[in-house]
């Protein structure tokens, strides 16, 4: 018996090119990061989660704070994420994402009325989705 | 102006040996899959979010359903991800992790009151994070 999880808190990109990859989910997300650094930018979320950008390979070593270590980690290939969007929102991110310059890779359309992902890729290849919120609720 | 998100709806993980990483995660979260099979497993959070692994190299071709295609992906690396833990149960985490034979590899003790995190390697080196809640929360 584990005891209470809430959810998901982070999610992790790694990525090439921090600056483009920043203005990438800059603009897509529509918002500034909470912080930005050269190793690490992280995007805060509505819900109090983090999409977090990590530059490939500069987390390689233990990250040492003043309350411990932060373990390594690092990571390649086109990964997979999703982001949930608000039930009535998918034309209003169709259009946001054709406004961005961001190509719609295919769109699934789930089966008993799960909602509707749009899928694109970021600047790194990774396979990133939209998708409306109901898609893992309990029916 | 990008249109409103809820927050993170999937974390994915790619992993070596799937049945090896389902039995590690089904003790550690404490919960059944929401469905297992030999590409893909999804366990399904309580925020309606989901943890999914892949196994590593089965999804290098899109995958086709009824509604549409779902675009390839894949990684490798030891990447990271966090979930999110109720306030007051990180002591009950750190039992539960030390039950299941997961050794803590480090702990942080966020500045200013965020919370306190707990972190593990799973079977592939991923770094898993066990964190409170309100270390993204808005002060």
């Amino acid at each position: 018996m584990a005891p209470k999880l809430t959810g998901l808190l982070e999610t992790c990109l790694y990525v090439d090119d921090m600056e483009r990859s920043r203005v990438f989910y800059r603009r897509l997300l529509g918002m500034d990061p909470l912080f930005a650094e050269d190793r690490i930018t992280v995007f805060r979320l509505p819900d109090a989660s983090a999409l977090i950008l990590f530059a490939r390979g500069a987390t390689l070593e233990a990250v040492e704070t003043p309350g411990g270590s932060i373990p390594p980690h690092d990571g390649s290939g086109p990964s997979h994420f999703a982001l949930g969007v608000a039930e009535g929102d998918v034309e209003s991110w169709r259009v946001h994402l054709t406004g961005c310059g961001i190509a719609i890779e295919s769109e699934v359309a789930w089966s008993n009325g799960r909602g509707h992902s749009l899928y694109f890729r970021d600047p790194d290849g990774h396979a990133g989705e939209l998708v409306t919120r109901r898609l893992w609720a309990r029916s």
